[in-house]
């Protein structure tokens, strides 16, 4: 049975996120040199596992890209392995205080940083998220429970198989990072309702994947289905800086989730600003659809519909609308935006800071880049994902994000009066 | 329809959220001091509806304790508008800088305080809730929808009718504060259904209420089920302060969350320490349900069984268990506690450690009562409940607890190379 064997899965991460709770740092980075090691040690079978798993899927029909996602090589294998290595070097947040203070019954209270405990990880075809998850979740002294697509489960078994030892081999429990060791699609569902013995669930993917996740799981999911991100130019803009953000904001890379997808400009600075910005795009090969005003640039603008504003192309196309001011441009986002990631250019401050605060997504740029929506660029070393919702983690998921924190006390005798 | 109903209060408070997300301070608390003087101003009017739903009640059949949890009288409203006034003179969380740093890029990253969006709460017969919940939510930022139990709909009805006026006066939505105007139960139901318009459920009352919120919500629940708390009893305990402090965690209030269910002493001490300790709780008038150590120790010691070992009693009523040592006062907390509060007593800095940080609760003491987890013991100014949950909030629920948070970003033109 499905259920059985994921319930026995989490029970045994509980009972290993049990001990992680207060492992020593040397042991978990140990481990995950221990791990790093065997990815090379056992290149030869992981490589193996992996050509099996590409000429399946190859035989199934998958597509080139998807084709590209699930294969691996000797130069992304040791990727991997580098990746374990410098997640090992970062600092340990776990015993972090965050503040402490004391309060007049003389109690000195500490926020102290503890690991989350069990974390469910669903991802899809990618390799390297059986390694990288596991190596954060460990670090930060989490249990990991890791769910990859079928297409891969030959690749994530053979990868997965270095975990145990590596782990034993440390002196940490052997359960703290587990593979469901099954395409059945029903393990997802079972490993979805395992409140008790998972406290977050990451799903890693493409937007069914998350919507899927999001409207079923009962336990508590750190993701982001829309990256349907907005560059705002305001009348204040430096045409130059303009220019070069907004390229890069859009067409650095298209696919990532911080790319910007709705380009709003202000009609107060339209003569001058908005046709350069718009050429510029054009040039770079990307597809311009837009408002009455922006098709008026040049005849290769087709027509943005009401699904445009929507949209996270995660493509080289871009929406491109005229907005009467500052207020009119966080209107927009506040209608279509996604919560993720919004930027404004302008030199004028007061405007910067009245979008800085009024626009309710996780990351708010001025003057930057809406691709800057990356835990690695926030210095936070590695990242899990972003997350779009309200509570707990929003923004870059690091190793910090993968905690959560206690109380602890110290009196000398105090009773309540 | 009820459904229907739900809904519009979820628009209508995501549409009032929106513009709370930037009120300034001064308008917020000129609400409060609105709320409070409104109380009084109204006091006749609700008294009077407290009065027909106590009659209503009476008739019912309502036990005397919860006839008094619904009563209202001149100096309980008097209270209740003393509290919207010191909630009004609490620092406003909203716009703190949590912590903010410059990366190699030179962007210049500030995560920064802002408000949670909408807050569900739903509670049972006390009326007061109807405005210390609404008080919390709105000067953190949020909007609130308040569902009060059946009992105390008339009274609660005549309270919240004072939250639209003192709202306008302040220039603030009308729909930042509502109450559910029916007693129907399928309302229940569908505010916590409402994933979009609804941020996080706060639910206030007894466990069948809290479990039917944690097993239903499809919003995330910020709440503890249970508070089965420990006090350990360390060999090294001094035990005059042992003594002092297992009788106030006990028997200061048996009623509250943090109240001690039961006591761990360690088999070295038991000589000394446990018959002075037991003898003084049976003074106190609590009935000690122990194990055969420690009905040793008098006959009116009554046998403990397991599921004393489970029990929340919010009684006069403690569970006593020997334990060999720390390690396995600490087994024994993991087994049966709730993740809530647990003290030690001990003059061994070491074994405090060792059981600060390897409790998994959300509050850990040391030589200090568990009566303390109370967030305006804690300097919170005000608390809406202790959360076990191991996401976002863990501990009291204050105003800070009530907010999330943003990264703002400040550059000069970066482009993410």
């Amino acid at each position: 049975m499905i259920l059985t064997l994921i319930q026995n899965l989490g029970k045994a991460a509980r009972a290993a996120a049990t001990e992680l709770h207060t492992a020593p740092t040397a042991a978990k980075n140990a481990a995950l040199l221990n791990i790093a090691q065997a990815l090379h040690d056992q290149s030869a079978a992981i490589l193996a596992a992996n050509a099996a798993d590409m000429a399946a899927a190859a035989a199934q029909g998958l597509s080139a890209a998807q084709l590209d996602r699930l294969q691996l090589d000797p130069a992304r294998l040791q990727a991997m392995a580098a990746a374990v290595t410098r997640i090992a070097a970062l600092p340990d947040p776990v015993g972090t205080v965050i503040t402490a203070w004391q309060v007049p019954s003389g109690l000195h209270i500490a926020r102290v940083r503890v690991p989350l405990g069990v974390i469910g990880v669903i991802y899809e075809s990618r390799p390297n998220v059986t390694v990288d998850a596991a190596a954060l979740c460990l670090k930060a002294g989490n249990a990991c429970i890791l769910r990859c697509g079928s297409e891969s489960l030959r690749s994530s078994q053979a990868i997965a198989a270095v975990f145990a030892p590596a782990l034993a081999a440390a002196g940490l429990p052997t359960t703290a990072l587990q593979l469901v060791p099954t395409a059945d699609r029903a393990a997802v569902g079972a490993l979805l309702q395992l409140q008790d013995d998972v406290d977050v669930i990451i799903p890693r993917g493409g937007k069914s994947l998350i919507a899927r996740v999001q409207a079923e799981s009962r336990v508590p999911v750190l993701a982001h289905l829309d990256g349907n991100c907005h560059t705002y130019v305001d009348r204040a803009a430096d045409l130059a800086m303009a220019r070069q953000i907004v390229l890069n904001a859009k067409m650095r890379r298209t696919g990532v989730c911080g790319a910007t997808e709705t380009l709003l400009v202000d009609v107060a600075c339209a003569a001058t600003h908005l046709a350069p910005i718009v050429l510029d795009l054009l040039a770079a090969g990307c597809a311009v659809r837009g408002d009455a005003g922006t098709q008026a640039v040049d005849p290769r603008v087709t027509p943005a519909t009401e699904t445009d504003w929507h949209t996270e192309y995660l493509a080289p196309i871009i929406a491109v609308k005229l907005v009467a001011d500052a207020t009119a441009a966080m209107a927009h986002i506040a209608r279509y935006g996604s919560h993720h990631t919004e930027s404004i250019i302008t030199a004028n401050t007061a405007t910067a800071e009245q979008f800085l605060q009024g626009v309710d997504s996780a990351i708010v740029l001025h003057n930057a880049s809406t691709q800057f929506a990356d835990g690695g660029e926030f210095g936070m070393g590695a990242e899990i994902g972003i997350a779009t919702g309200r509570l707990h983690a929003r923004g870059p998921v690091g190793l910090e994000q993968l905690t959560t924190f206690k109380y602890t006390i110290h009196g000398n005798g105090q009773i309540r009066p």
